[in-house]
């Protein structure tokens, strides 16, 4: 079992790494070789465990891909892209690496023939757009409002006119918003969601510029991972022609996210949160979906936490060794 | 006003560009220039009317978009394109034609700068796939299942986010199947829908390959030339952010279509259809969307026949000299 991890030194790709040589296997086989490849180089693990290769890449560019695919991994883990916010500032450099980058992929194992790797592409909820209904099920058409949902929505086209055709096996998972995401503040417009829990629990204060009553989807990193791990071991035939599915996530509102960090960690958390109602933030996550049907994700066995508390849990096992600070 | 139309050697481009000459206005306002453009060297048309010129260009070659939006046309009719047996059949030739071409015609506008024109995209049903609810409606997914639906349905998303950023002024009509098109019986799966009332009127035998129970969703070529006309003249402000939408059309069974020609036409026409079940055809058409909600097009004013009696009513009149034959 081969095994190719793209965006590799981003943090979903870092944690799915760590998940791959920790575990060993993928599909119930040894995994005897893991490629990592990014523009930026990735960490190579130095851990005991499977052969690790890593290749600084930008995939879109001319050659690029066929390199990757040159030593024909069984399974690719396509998660290289540029976040949503760069994608809207910059046009060219989101079409180039989210759609090109995707397409060159698709077309380099095309070109290798006789080949036929399972694709795992990480796409997003942004390839929906407002207005919603209450609960967004996966018949619900893409109208994404971004450039970023509008690149992930064509790649997901694409994977699954290929997947159709037998070039790849293909599946696009719609990921939730991830939190607890580990390490410093962004400017994400989404950010607040994971950094009124991580900057509590790491001593400091944060910053909340939205109303308690927002609502949202999320999942925990170590979900993320596993989503894309289980959706790699799926058997080829459960998902018929519609390989795109939205995944499974927790609902809730700010509020209980709050209510969540004072039942596992204590009140005095929650008082490090800082009310600073900001209109333009407020804005922009208003036109973000609230709630999901997963039926079909779920019966095909995608599972997430519970509750948030659920997910703060993860976030203090994984990233603060187990123990919630004092 | 100055015009471009895109792919004009074809049917619709071809019915377009006579009513465009014909109308001598669109939106309210004299065409002074028409622009015309395909790969196939389109026909300059005699009449008096607006300056007409005739250009052959493949949209993907390099160069060629910058080529015909020089002359900064305010509104382009975008229908050049690669049938879907053919896109089937050819993969590259159908992402390049369809897909590039599009992408090339959007570009070439953005590094035009300070020119933002109407462009009307000729999307198609093919954008969606089965399963089906009993009506489609405009928030059903895109899960096209040929290539050609999936190259429709990438330009659609790409066309919305370029509309969105203000760079053109989007609409993508998704048109209904065209009956009666004129001319020679072709080797489309659907061309049986045309020929059993083509070839009869024509005094000719119609070989019927489905059942009469086969249900589907009609409008006339004169219907299409309407809605693209409708299309281009709505105010921009009008469409939102969902500016791809499903056409009006006549849903009927074939058993229908029959009954229509012989109320139209008399039995003596319905009895030139030969029944010849082909299980190939049939296969291909029960996979095709059978009725649309297309209440958001109806609002917006676009209008088709009411029957299928009126749309072999305007194939009498268009292409017969409106007179049923003897």
């Amino acid at each position: 079992m081969r095994v190719l991890v793209t965006g590799a030194a981003g943090m979903i790709g870092r944690k799915l790494t760590a998940r791959l040589i920790r575990d060993g296997a993928l599909k119930g086989q040894p995994i005897s070789h893991l490629a990592l490849a990014d523009v930026l180089a990735p960490d190579k693990p130095s851990a005991s465990g499977p052969d690790v290769s890593a290749a600084t890449v930008d995939l879109a560019a001319p050659g690029a891909a066929a390199q990757i695919v040159a030593a024909r991994p069984d399974v690719i883990f396509h998660l290289a892209a540029i976040v949503s916010g760069e994608a809207e500032l910059d046009l060219d450099k989101g079409y180039r690496v989210n759609f090109d980058g995707t397409r060159a992929l698709l077309e380099a194992i095309r070109a290798a023939g006789n080949y036929r790797p399972t694709v795992v592409f990480a796409s997003s909820l942004a390839v929906f757009g407002a207005p919603f209904p209450d609960a967004i099920d996966d018949d619900f058409q893409l109208t994404p409002l971004t450039s970023y949902g509008t690149q992930k929505a064509m790649c997901e086209l694409m994977l699954a006119d290929y997947t159709r055709r037998e070039i790849v096996a293909g599946v696009g998972i719609r990921l939730p918003t991830i939190v607890v995401r580990p390490g410093k503040p962004n400017k994400a417009a989404s950010g607040f969601f994971s950094s009124i829990i991580r900057e509590p629990l790491a001593g400091s204060e944060a910053v909340l510029p939205v109303d308690e009553s927002v609502r949202h989807w999320f999942a925990s990193p170590r979900s993320a991972v596993g989503f894309l791990v289980h959706a790699a071991s799926l058997p080829r035939e459960t998902l018929g022609t519609r390989i795109n599915l939205t995944m499974p996530g927790v609902c809730c509102t700010v509020g209980e996210e709050i209510d969540a960090l004072k039942r596992v960690a204590g009140a005095k958390f929650a008082a490090r949160i800082r009310r600073e109602p900001d209109p333009l933030v407020a804005r922009i996550v208003s036109g973000w979906p609230r709630r999901f049907d997963t039926r079909r994700a779920k019966e095909l066995g995608f599972a997430c936490e519970a509750g948030f508390d659920e997910i703060i849990r993860a976030h203090i096992d994984d990233e603060l060794g187990g123990r919630i600070p004092g």
